[in-house]
């Protein structure tokens, strides 16, 4: 961590302040009358000689207008503000993220202490409200989904052997920022080739995706940018040179199966884990189906095959963040098989819920060989098969979905069969608009 | 502050940690002994599971290889490694930034207080050898710094009426890493277009770089990037339209001619904020022929006429820090005026310094408010003609220089022209080489 530096990097909101207050600057809080239903800010008083360095200071007013809240006041009279009203309790968010683990900081101020202060109450109200997407945050989540399909085809297109992963991480980048204005990624991107396709989160600070593209690689891009705090996440996975391998084909086709039956599956009151099952069962089907697996599949799926090939989870809650809030409701539990275990999500699907659904398939030196010396796991898999996939990676295709009343509207339009990904990469496919109207 | 979220930014290392030891992933300590100069890092120990979701696990070898080092010891060894050396005493940094004005967080483990721990000599020991440049540091400098001239040129290129201003921040950060493998910029890209131009640090998260382009507008690009931790610094200014009016090519000159009087007059043992002011004269000189100031230049001097037109800084060390370490030395002092007090640097200059040379000329309304309120600068002052310049900005042109043993380098290839300027914008300039040959 750089901790003697005056560097710092952009600003980013804390997710629940954005979704509640919309404001992009640091230093301020906020309050909502639950009576009223009024918006209050509290921003911080700035020296004049801020206007130098950060440009015109906006009085109150400006503010107020610029934020569309019903009152702002500045912080250093937030105790005065709060006595005028002696309000009868004052609620802060307290809690825990199920995905980081880590606790909620409550608001505070010089004060509040005088007040009948609840922590409890807050949490699950806003996660569970998070979790529900209203018509204003679908509209901006399709929008930016958009964005990024079309940088996400952008990058594949300018994609060859020779080329550097980092190339297709910047090509990605450009995209988003310079055609849809998103100045921030959602997440460090994965741009995997070879081997690497099977590091599930590869292209962090140890391994920058600074390998180069080699003829007969599959490349695996899990790239997102965010706009107005509000996230994309979505995979492709091509063959560097443009053309799939029989081999790749089958692993392609195996997991856009894979999708294909989760989207057709999804609706309300549908478990999520059972979209996970799901999942496992089709790879199961088609890899016995092609010889790489033996046995019978209900078999497989008793000791959980699914877990080798994919150990991590189906998808998870999207928005503010990529990896979004209220994944586990207080009733419920982890599942503690491979895979399973990894799962962000554990409840039943309900319109308004966006989620992604990024199957994969990999074959990763270190899952097989625990499977290989695991009896019960060991009978199911064709090892000399299997040896043809040695340094093959994996693929991995993941979509960015909204619930509905009856199924779910994917906001993600990525080349998702051998045909269209081979289009894009000769350059007959040039943004999301065209994919759609030579599908 | 994003608190509740398993969102991490990219890791990038401490900037003393990466100077002395290298590493580029987090939760190591390093440690140097004094007597044989031997480098020994303490690794984390990661668990075998970590292979699925960050690759390969190096071993000690592996890590010895990778960084060249001599020895390689996980951080659960550390006390035990410590015992077996038994030194006289252990060396820990502890001391201020300049800069930032905050501390550097001095390395620990559990046992370290069994050991004589001397807190107080290494902080200069190494602010003071980080402040000058060996040789592999100055290629490293020099490379990121083309890299960053071409992506500016770029940028220029692709500049017009009609664009955002973030568009010209995507093409540059594009340019830096697709072309030159540089992931990181070194700080918030600034594209401040007409009025914006004249805000110092424009760009945050507040106001993103979000302006269009207008016919007439001045542009200011002041954006570098990093590569290995090494930055760059460079600003451009330019015209939206790619030709300069009258006014703007006053300005442009007065700076350039600024710029060019310092970097004339830069060589060893010359101080630095006798270069400051040497730059505030020039631009009385040339603004007062112009007619936008009136009186004695010397008098100007006296009252610090140069600080409402530049209240910042003419440069600042670089290199792993943007604003890097050694600016003040313990026996040096602030200068209390406009302009003077915000130099983060206060000594003479030796071989081996880089430095940015960034004069400017802003037409600030606070600044020029604040002098027009005080009797002793308001009369130096053509306010009749100063009311063209309302709206108009500022130009500032920033290089990145060494300090030789008879004068300096110039790291960075820039229009410093109208004319080159020009010639950019018009494309027929394509990078720093085409500059170089057009020259
Ligand atoms: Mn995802
Ligand atoms: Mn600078």
């Amino acid at each position: 961590m750089r901790h003697d530096t005056d560097h710092e990097d952009i600003f980013r909101q804390e997710s629940t302040f954005h979704y509640l207050f919309g404001v992009r600057e640091p230093g301020y809080l906020g309050c909502i009358d639950v009576e009223s239903g009024k918006a209050t800010i509290f921003a911080p008083r700035l020296p004049q000689e801020y206007e130098l360095w950060m440009g015109k200071i906006l009085d109150a007013d400006d503010i107020q207008e610029h934020y569309g809240v019903e009152e702002v006041v500045y912080v250093d009279e937030i105790a005065s503000w709060f006595e005028g009203r002696a309000p009868s309790a004052v609620y802060v968010q307290r809690g825990k993220n199920s995905d980081s683990g880590t606790e909620v900081q409550p608001a505070s101020f010089e004060g509040l202490d005088q007040y009948q202060v609840n922590e409890e109450a807050l949490h699950t109200v806003v996660y569970e409200t998070r979790a529900r997407k209203n018509d204003e945050e679908i509209r901006l989540l399709r929008y930016v989904n958009r964005i990024s399909s079309d940088a996400h085809i952008a990058m594949m297109r300018g994609a060859r052997p020779g080329l550097m992963e980092y190339q297709l991480e910047s090509t990605f980048a450009y995209g988003c920022h310079y055609n849809g204005g998103a100045r921030l990624l959602s997440y460090t991107p994965i741009a995997g080739s070879g081997p690497n396709s099977a590091v599930l989160h590869y292209g962090h600070a140890g391994a920058p995706n600074d390998r180069k593209l080699e003829d007969g690689d599959i490349v695996l891009c899990d790239m997102g940018c965010e706009l107005y705090c509000y996230a994309s996440d979505i995979t492709n996975s091509f063959p560097a040179n443009g053309q799939f391998s029989a081999d790749q084909k089958l692993i392609f086709e195996t997991v856009a199966a894979m999708q294909t039956a989760v989207l057709s599956a999804m609706k309300p009151k549908v478990a999520w884990a059972d979209m996970h099952e799901l999942a496992y069962r089709v790879m199961c089907e088609r890899l016995e189906a092609a010889g790489l697996l033996v046995g019978d599949v209900d078999e497989m799926m008793k000791v959980n095959v699914g877990g080798v090939l994919m150990p991590h989870g189906l998808g998870h809650f999207m928005g503010i963040d990529t990896h979004d809030v209220g994944g586990y409701p207080k009733e419920s539990q982890r599942d503690g098989r491979d895979g399973f275990k990894a799962l962000r999500l554990q409840r039943l699907l309900e319109p308004g819920f966006v989620l992604t659904v990024e199957p994969g398939v990999y074959f990763m030196d270190y899952a097989l060989k625990k499977a290989k010396e695991d009896p019960e796991l060991r009978r199911f898999f064709n090892w000399q098969r299997l040896q043809d996939f040695e340094g093959f990676g994996g693929i991995r295709l993941e979509d960015n979905v909204l619930v509905t009343e009856d199924g779910i509207e994917n906001f993600t339009v990525a080349p998702r069969t051998v045909d269209e990904v081979e289009a894009v990469m000769r350059g007959e496919i040039a943004d999301s608009v065209a994919l759609i109207a030579w599908r």
